[in-house]
């Protein structure tokens, strides 16, 4: 049963990726022309350039899969604004992707450069500048995620709530970064502070907002849903999150597309990070204290963490964490059946185990 | 004559400022209420007070004076969403200084301490998360700014339309700071590139935008005098521009809350930097030349840089020209009385004159 709901997950979010991807290609085709610029910088047809770069090389749209999924919970019509509200929901992303890249000082991003190391790489003697110009591309997608929705052939009263939900979850993501940065400034967070830290940088503009968007969208009236939806969405924001956390530690850089050890290497309090931290004791806590935060360290290091990690069973741990995660939050969906078209219930029940890890 | 009206212009400009400067405080001391964030974290207050304290320590509202006095072209009856509009503007404006700062590496702003240069003094071990509390101190700004406007108790399509004018400016004006960043790699931008940068950074944020923004909410319809907007617009802003560029080379840092010289020293090709290249030949070119973007140049460089432009008339010369650019609006505005109230119209003659500097 669950093989059966979670293949067809997948292969539904794998059509509204495809249809998705043509459409931000077309918007990033278009834009040079909607963009009022000043005709003789090169750099501003540069910036659009590795915005779009960035945007198209991929992520698996999940955001996007989960928008059209929740019009489909009221509707199998066109739904008008669902477009738009998935180019403004990956213009979010691209903004937060360019700035966490620049505040991380991380090279490598979907497989490519981050757009700062891009700028690095094309301002060697002027690392000034290519600051600027990535702190700029950043602010440049956010202003870009907000004015798409104006472009929504929908009624201004519904386009006015869009905006709402799309800039209440770009502030609210902002004050999560924000206690990112702070989580990782204290000794041993405890699972309330990350819980939070996850909900607002995280579940909020890429979980909540985009069930919103798409039931908004498709009509229905959101004040007498809102518990459900942000039971779910809390549910399969912190899987995601110890999905992300734990692959940065345990993962393969081939397959996440960004560099390992991220986390360990720039002191993060990561949902992994945390776990053996708090599992770890005596001398095997200081190894993974001196690994934490060290750019410079050793060769190896990474490796020596990992095994200590899996002696201290940190892995199975996290990865069976995901999995009452992943159930939970189907668990919940399957209860939307009551209100709900239930095709579109099944996707929703089955998408959070697809995060699940082998082992889970 | 011009007397008369740069008084009557100062006058209503103060009181604009008085009033705004009220409601600015009264929406930071709501903002807590009215902003979802995790309970748990302390930075996220600290940033609020960050966000406050600049955006309270003033500057002269010029843009909500403009924005108020646009409305009035049309009437003197209360206009809803004005107040609204102001605070989007302002906030708009406290964004572009946050990250201004960054890219800057600016210490000082507005007679205290920039956004980065606090956050920097409270980690002084962590220039990272000084770095990353700050670029997300402007991007709050940034969200904030677009969703005051949401609140105002105006029609949705009207609200759409504010929206649309206010994301445009916030969109333009990043490319017109990537062109900035252009321009001072460029050896001796020519004046068409100058202007560009002009408009594009500081005039459609800071001129047309508000003077849209007012009479929009005040009914007119803004496609028949678009052309006319903008031409007043442009001069404003590069009278401005002209004004801002003249005083950090030439102005007493007492008087302007800025570090002085900071254009020389971060290398920037200003209007007066660039006049200044424009005009020294041989070896009084490679004294301006050497002390360009050069950080630690030694004391008195400034003075000596200062001495060469005096020398050379170029003060004299960006007084004549902004003189110049204030007449040119003046006189466009002036054009303003068919259609619209003479009252308001004696406003936009007389506010760029109140910029031009003595001796200009």
């Amino acid at each position: 049963m669950n093989e059966t709901i979670m293949a067809a997950a997948r292969e539904r979010a794998a059509g509204h990726r495809r249809r998705f991807d043509l459409r931000f290609e077309a918007y990033f085709a278009a834009l040079p022309e909607r963009l009022d610029t000043t005709p003789l910088s090169r750099f501003t047809p540069r910036c659009l350039e590795l915005l779009r770069d960035l945007s198209l090389r991929g992520g698996k749209r999940l955001r996007v899969a989960l928008l059209y999924e929740a019009a489909r919970l009221v509707t199998t019509d066109p739904v008008p604004g669902l477009a738009e509200a998935a180019l403004s929901i990956e213009l979010l992303q691209t903004h937060g992707l360019v700035h966490d890249d620049i505040i991380d000082d991380a090279p490598l991003r979907r497989g490519g450069p981050s757009t700062y190391y891009a700028y690095r790489r094309e301002f060697p003697d002027a690392d000034g500048t290519a600051l600027g110009l990535a702190l700029l591309a950043g602010d440049l997608a956010a202003f870009l995620s907000a004015r798409v929705l104006l472009e929504a052939d929908v009624p201004a009263e519904l386009c006015r709530e869009m905006l709402r939900i799309q800039l209440d979850a770009g502030a609210e993501t902002v004050t999560g970064q924000i206690a990112d940065l702070e989580r990782d400034l204290l000794p041993l967070p405890d699972e309330e502070f990350l819980h939070g830290v996850c909900e607002y940088k995280s579940t909020r503009y890429s979980v909540l907002a985009p069930l919103r968007l798409g039931l908004l969208a498709a009509g229905e009236d959101l004040s007498a849903h809102d518990a459900r939806l942000r039971r779910y969405a809390t549910l399969v924001g912190i899987g995601g999150q110890l999905r992300d956390d734990y692959l940065d530690l345990f993962g393969d850089e081939a397959a996440t597309g960004k560099s390992t050890g991220a986390d360990l290497r720039a002191g993060r309090r990561s949902y992994a990070v945390t776990a053996l931290l708090a599992a770890a004791d005596g001398p095997r806590r200081a190894v993974v204290e001196s690994a934490l935060g060290d750019p410079d360290r050793p060769a190896g290091t990474l490796e020596q963490v990992r095994a200590l990690a899996r002696s201290l069973g940190v892995d199975a741990r996290l990865r069976s964490d995901l999995r009452r995660c992943a159930e939970a939050a189907g668990a919940e969906a399957a209860g939307w059946r009551p209100y709900w078209r239930a095709e579109a219930v099944a996707f929703f029940e089955g998408l959070p185990l697809t995060n699940v890890l082998p082992g889970g």
